[in-house]
């Protein structure tokens, strides 16, 4: 049995349940999982400015999840906060989905788009492809780009959503699609059927890569990312 | 059940047996492995010369088994002879061990080193990692660089391929490590044991990503590689 | 004299013809043209998938001019199949026409655009200019994407060309052009008087490039395409 | 008068005293520096883990700034803890230390290096560069690597650090050095004195580069550090 | 007090007075401004052919300069003319308004554009950024591309340039500009407001980083710019 | 018949004859050739600071070549200088040695080091391939870097040159070679006797190159090098 901790890394509970039916249905038989919250920190996370609040208490969350024994870890947010900190401080393999997204988009296609909801995401996105190294891969980082009052109209969201890959695949050239705005909607499926694109979505993708790593018995490079000297520090 | 064929690229089965014992260990519960080898090509591949007798084969063995009613393929060769092809050929996913070696140890680290066992192998990597769009990655690519006559000798092989290791890490930054060269002889686990550097094996790696791949019902982009128009071929 | 052998790297002669009579045209006066088809293989080369079944014939044919003591080798393909295999076999040189052409664009200007005539062929060159190692110096590729079943009407498809060429030109900038769909239709001198963008006509820049390498002396590296060790091939 | 607080990234003021000289002899007639420390966070940064518990404090104590009308801000950490966060978050100009030195190195020479003192500064440092975009003007990133054991020698800890400077020089090709270890020791004399090579230091670059920033009437893009949405945040 | 020497790269005084005025509100206090013209060369310059003819007058008025006493050199021209010649021939800071602006835009945000007059100049700021060695960071680079007749149509002229900044911003991606095209018809302001995106104005960027690099006592590697061996040069 | 007018960028006429007499053996039969020197200028070009007071005088030369009716012109000098001038002024093709060079050195393997004699070069070579956007193919750029007291001991300098080949082949990972320092010394054959790396001559690269533009009727890009606006030059 591999136990998997998966951090939902905002101050909510909100998205537990549908995150475990979708994670229940898709993990392997041998693999046991446990979602957990930030005690603290934001209750989403859209900015940079979120990430930093929610960074420290990721890291509480993994070190307490490597004393418990877990086997691995998934950070469960697109930007990955706290995910090179985090690999510091364990050496159990820690993966974000924002990261395992957009590795397996790579191997899937000759260049790929990201599509968010919102425009505070693209600049974290950017920052995610050129901290990965693959910034040659990348046909585009588009969002939807729809004002947030508007954002309760699920038709007009997914409508824009649409849009915004119609547009990475014609027009940037895109054959391969990462949406970072969660796998609502029905859009893989219009997307997939239409232009024959695959679209990955990032908390499948993170689970996938975990157990494989946790199959292959691999983890992060502890000469990347080496434990980080022991200090006071006041939190 | 997922039914995957794994087409050894070279018209020997001396590779099989061992590849079974290996994979047998590592797959997932339901997943059903088939081994194949060529019907003709090169008994070794070293060369693109190599790979160019190889990959009509290869070809020709993944649309059998996609007539077969197979789930996935992996091509089971460091240079992933016939990969886009026989995307083109087929829907269900295709996987080269080399190419999700180099994708795995993008994830590990901040800069990846590949060691082959002989120099032919450089630039037929180098190849790999620019079609990939990685180069950023890349720290070395290096050869043990042994006389082929001296092949049969493993200990001294064993020691070469050490070195070139140690030299990738050392002198040239490596933090992950892909094997080119097989998984044999032990080193990954002194690698991995003296260094903290993770030391990739593409067959396994390659596994495991199609297991991936077929939990997350996603294959390669079809407008990345498109149906082949139909025409006469002889062969 | 130079005695140079062309392959063109299909298995019809129905290009021949055309062929020799502008090469005839452009050849150095000690240049002798020896213009061969593949003896199997594909009929036309539109995909990885018809590379594929090409490749070992077109080593084949060249290892025999090698033997037959021709002085270089044209590969008459814009896929340039075989082109690497090739340079392996043999020391003589070995040009394939897509290098060539991408390689003299990249002199003649700052940003040169690839035009094909179908959608198939636009990764095939990404591959290629990932390769050649020169993505910095693409404005864009773009094929002029009408349905196979028009293209037996060519003042369609030259009017499709035409506008793929001027939307490289106007919307992605660039300043050099590369027909990869031949140099048919007049295209090449509408564009350059109405422009003043040079385009490159494959054929051509392939064959210019070789008498040159033969003036030189000059052949392709040998540690960079090392010959392949020896060994049985079932073919 | 224009007012500028220096946030030393850490919970202890052991270096305000120097920091304080240096700068006041460095600044513009019309600048006036208040240097603070974080309220909590590490005492020292040395890791991404570092990092993360610096990050929310330091972005807490810039939005103080902002409110307290201060002009522009120097996070003063070669990390640059915050720093897109807290640009995010106010409109005044944000400047890191490493950022800024990094910045200054490009335009001083063709190929820089960064010498840093510790082996974990260096993916750190690898982390900025990738960030800022300017991987092709990088020669090498070096630590002196001497174990944090003979840290207090500081004869052998200068040694040590001019020998990685030299070999940047020397073995990697570096024209221009940045000193992400602090300015002490004497190094910079040396280093200019024996190559002409520049040596940045990234505290007074970056005290510059701010008061450059004010003079200019420019802060970071608020397109690319959009304000962070309103939302509940438990800290 | 420091003597900086701005040297307006042209044989013509039409552009001293505006220049000396914005840079005399912009300098430090204890900076002391001469501006001179070329003694001979082009009355302006818009062509790589108009830089040549520049450049050798550059360098003299450099040389004297550094004879003269100044403690700093700006080259007042968007193309840098003889800004690489000049760092050769004089150990004291030589900074090119073009790269200073860019350099400084790179800081400010993730992607930025370079919006010039007139067609002429895109590939010469395609250069500028190539020699930088910051293509990484580029959105584009346009011109208002209007006839070289209506130039003097100060408004058309204003609104094309506006245009050309909207599309770099909305169809590009920039989060920051670059004027190559001077800073008048406030376009800054109009762009700042609207977008929140900073608008780089040259000179005056230029000017600040000669202050800041006189005031860290810096200038240029003499090992990226080494002193030319001494040689009759007829001129 | 073909007139190539070759510029020999320096003021004095010391290396035309051996020029000729390569030149010579090598030209096609229908192309004639007049070498000429610059009528003003400097002796030798090591520096970018020679090139910039070469620059003038070349232009002027190939303005007045295309006036007397020549077909094309060679810059002959390692650094280019007055190259991108020289296509503006001009639409008859220019070429370059040091760009004709590392084109061709391009094709013929996957990665290239460019051998020169003195360090002053290494930067220049740098700015020609930047410039190239071609950075991805680079093994490296050495110099041979002996004092230039030791240039006359030709003996010394050609072991030097030579340890600098072997160190780009088998410590950089060069698999092509071209010599900024020209063609003497039988360096050449060693080379490529020893190691199978074909050694790029950048002058005869140049005449080849250019007789080649000259066969397919092709030149630079105007919209590349547009026509300089006329205005008024002092010189």
């Amino acid at each position: 049995m591999k136990r998997i901790k998966v951090i939902v890394a905002v101050s909510t509970d909100r998205w537990n349940r549908p995150l475990a039916e979708q994670y229940e249905q898709l993990k392997n038989p041998d693999t046991e999982l446990t979602i957990v919250n930030l005690k603290k920190g934001p209750e989403s996370i859209e900015a940079f400015y979120d990430e930093a609040f929610a960074e420290p208490f990721v890291v509480r969350e993994i070190e307490q999840a490597a004393d418990e024994g877990f086997d691995g870890i998934i950070i469960y947010c697109f930007g990955n906060p706290g995910l090179y900190a985090a690999r510091e401080a364990v050496s159990i393999p820690v993966v974000g989905i924002g990261e395992a997204a957009i590795n397996l988009a790579c191997i899937l296609g000759h260049h790929f788009s990201v599509v968010t909801e919102v425009a505070h995401a693209v600049p974290r996105v950017w920052r995610t492809i050129r901290l990965m190294g693959v910034t040659e891969k990348v046909a585009s980082v588009r969002s939807a780009d729809i004002p947030v009052l508007d954002m309760g109209d699920l038709d007009r969201l997914r409508a824009a959503v649409l849009h915004a890959c119609e547009t990475a695949i014609e027009a940037d050239g895109a054959d391969v699609l990462v949406l970072g705005c969660g796998s609502m909607f029905g859009v893989r499926e219009e997307i997939e059927g239409r232009y024959g694109v695959p679209v990955v979505e990032p908390g499948p993708a993170a689970l996938k890569l975990l157990e494989s790593l946790l199959s292959l018995k691999l983890s992060h490079s502890k000469r990347a990312f080496r434990p980080p000297p022991v200090k006071q520090i006041l939190f």
